[in-house]
């Protein structure tokens, strides 16, 4: 079985709607029971203000929240955390450096022996194998693309279907992926804006009111319902 | 003064255009006198298909073209090539076949002395100093995102506007480029589709007809009209 309870977010937002609004109702269920998080703002530059905006809309959630960039000891944050939530951003910075402050493999530990984990974008990214399929930047570099590896499959977030009426000639997120399968092998998610995958128990769900694609090498991308189970 | 000449083009088709079209008139001016290019197909898995794209099209601009791919010992057809020309496709597949290959140095030497570079799209991206604002997905990992440094600023090609219709939330473009600048200070040139970079003497102008965004730390992102010399 696949140890460890996640909930990865496609996005912090969608549309029109406040931080992390329309996944409060997926996130109080995941963590209830669970008194504090441990937030790790390190995908965005600003740390403060991430930081300050977390805490303030889990307060709202009765979840006290607290920054890992504000520990006077960062390894020992996560020995402690009760649950861990790893915001959005710029996925190749938030790997860099989780590598740097020495955190991915206490964070694997504790994951696999019980601590919940909640990613949104690029916190989700960083809970599957490697970074490969991330849509962002390669601003910083990470020592490797490897990643937390507590999730089994590749996660595409903010996931988007082509636009027919685009001119431009930059590839579609479907090429990039489909490029992605020509070097690799293990399944991708594209997880659309407003879905989630819960994994719990070794089982994943699809959440949300969205269909997922999936791209697996040798077939052609396919639509996964709402709801269902993902066994790929 | 910087050495080389080079012709980046953002894109290898504008839309409703075949391969190169939009460029023909400024690659028939960088390489006149010019009777064979050595063409690299590395940024697509399919090398054969691309490399007989590739020599067809330049057919038809009296211009023989091999592909590096074919030939015995690739470090030697760089070697004996009198210009060279870096097809796009994806960023990172094409610099880690660069590095693996050995062929980092021996371009970089050659360009230096005076053989003609071209490059599009993801061609045009590893002339910089780095592969950190191209826009592709990280499928592979080079061993360093240093790339050939024969152009002075960071590219980032197929640089398109925010969509203000868009519900999106992924971040635009100049939002990527602009957490770049949060972490790096080489400026970036935000090369639309259908624009060119000529560098020539150690001058560098902009080619096309379209303006081209600058980002540059300290400033706010500022448009460089078509046809103007780029000294950032």
């Amino acid at each position: 079985m696949i140890l460890g309870s996640l909930l990865l977010i496609s996005t912090s937002k969608i549309h029109g709607t406040g931080y992390l609004d329309h996944a409060e109702g997926e996130i109080r269920d995941f963590v209830s029971g669970v008194k504090s998080l441990l937030f790790v703002p390190y995908a965005l530059a600003d740390r403060d203000g991430y930081a300050d905006m977390a805490r303030e809309r889990f307060a709202r959630m009765n979840l006290s929240c607290s920054s890992i960039h504000r520990s006077a000891n960062a390894r020992k944050a996560v020995g402690m955390a009760e649950a861990i939530f790893i915001g959005g951003g710029n996925t190749f910075r938030l790997l860099k450096t989780l590598y740097d402050e020495g955190l991915v493999e206490p964070i694997r530990e504790r994951v696999k022996a019980g601590m919940r984990y909640m990613g949104a974008s690029a916190g989700s990214n960083v809970a599957g194998p490697t970074i490969r399929t991330t849509n962002d930047m390669p601003i910083v570099q990470p020592p490797s693309f490897d990643a937390l590896g507590l999730f089994p499959y590749q996660i595409n977030p903010h996931y988007i279907d082509p636009d027919p009426n685009s001119t431009h000639m930059g590839e579609t997120r479907e090429e990039r992926l489909l490029q992605y399968l020509e070097e690799n092998e293990t399944p991708v998610i594209g997880l659309r804006e407003g879905s989630m995958l819960r994994m719990e128990n070794g089982t994943i769900t699809l959440k949300g009111s969205r269909t997922a694609r999936i791209f697996q090498r040798g077939k052609a991308p396919w639509e996964l319902e709402a709801g269902s189970k993902v066994e790929l």
